[in-house]
């Protein structure tokens, strides 16, 4: 096995977006905490988490030839070029990782829609400030990040097919799991967004084509969503 | 000018991590939007933000050489190797980096404890939100961010004067800043906190005496905190 990933095993979660790239790749990956044995388990996970040289902050993270590299977007800068995900010019690779820099951000905004006062918190112990949280969410901030992903396809000089270039990248794959989250989390909302960029829905539906992907979707990897996720459907905040 | 910086003019926020790296390398850089003149000022930056190609999604950005770079732990990876803020093997910076993703995670944290419903509401609309946040943040948050930079400096291999290598980094410099920030913001909480982290207290000392941080700090381009930053300081929310 190349590669290790670490990440909670019952939910997609941030771990997805890396699950995404190393299926594409049709990468050898193992997902560690959905494991059993010695050195599996979400046991091996926590225990990398301290007592070892550079450990984490939080999961996800993977081990590869011996180091341990966390935070979703630096593993996704790693393994582009590896994976040939990624464009090979140093800038280009720079836009790339700044696409999925504000990915980030917007998954962070997801989660806290369900979970504004904390993550110490169940999301019924915060439910009064979860409802005021997703109504900006969903009328100013889903649309305001899909735009501005549109604009992007919209703008690049290689044409709309990716975000970066002419070929896929992991950031093409990370939109294909924004729509698919939004999508699931506020339907409603996500409707009256993606109506608005026919480019974004367009690079959602070759993704969910491309052979690797299609199998992994099919498969038992892929965790269904559910409300342990960052992409949780709650009816009530959704409209 | 070698370096356009592109950020709100009356505040530290999320520019002042990208401000202190330009300054402790006396670079030759231009605060953009606090200049008047053509091509200067608010305007300038907002009109960067659309209608020309690789815009970001929010300030801060850079402009150098032709190209614009968002996202601040981006514009650090690319600055660091050219302002001699960061280590030569690859791997190493891409530790450096993840350290200052996890920066930002605090930074966005941090952000969220006086806007817990969203940014687009003020502070004093949604007050009993933040009390509750900030007590999840006080106790939980600070400390384990913290320990988390502790435990780098106490594990780094090269001694604990710095978080990598043995030589100052940008993400050094965000140290300092964190420390001021949270102590500005939660006095109370950031004592507390801070009586476990000395080598961090020592990391942001040093920083602070450094000739050109020095200079810097006793100059008017660093603007006070305040009540518009990233780190603000409402007596209700500590404790």
């Amino acid at each position: 096995v190349s590669y290790r990933l670490f990440y909670w095993p019952d939910l997609q979660g941030r771990g997805e977006f890396v699950r995404l790239a190393l299926e594409a790749a049709g990468a050898d990956y193992e997902d560690v905490a959905r494991r059993r044995g010695s050195d599996k388990g979400v046991e091996a996970m926590t225990g990398r988490m301290e007592g070892i040289a550079r450990s984490s902050f939080a999961p996800p993270f993977l081990e590869h030839e011996g180091r341990i590299i966390g935070q979703t977007a630096a593993i996704l800068l790693y393994l582009g070029p590896r994976l040939g995900l990624a464009p090979n010019d140093e800038i280009d690779r720079l836009w790339l990782h700044q696409i999925q820099l504000t990915v980030s951000d917007l998954v962070a905004e997801a989660h806290d829609v369900h979970h504004p006062v904390g993550t110490g918190l169940y999301y019924e112990d915060q439910k009064p400030e979860a409802l005021r949280r997703a109504a900006e969410f969903r009328t100013a901030r889903i649309p305001k990040f899909l735009d501005w992903f549109e604009r992007i396809l919209d703008e690049n000089p290689q044409g709309p097919a990716h975000l970066c270039g002419s070929s896929l990248t992991y950031a093409d794959l990370s939109m294909f799991q924004i729509v698919e989250g939004v999508r699931y989390a506020f339907p409603k909302a996500a409707a009256r967004a993606l109506k608005k960029t026919p480019k974004l829905v367009a690079l959602r539906n070759r993704v969910a084509r491309l052979p690797n992907i299609e199998a992994y979707l099919d498969s038992k990897r892929r965790t269904p969503f559910n409300e342990s996720g960052i992409f949780r459907h709650y009816p009530e905040l959704d409209a």
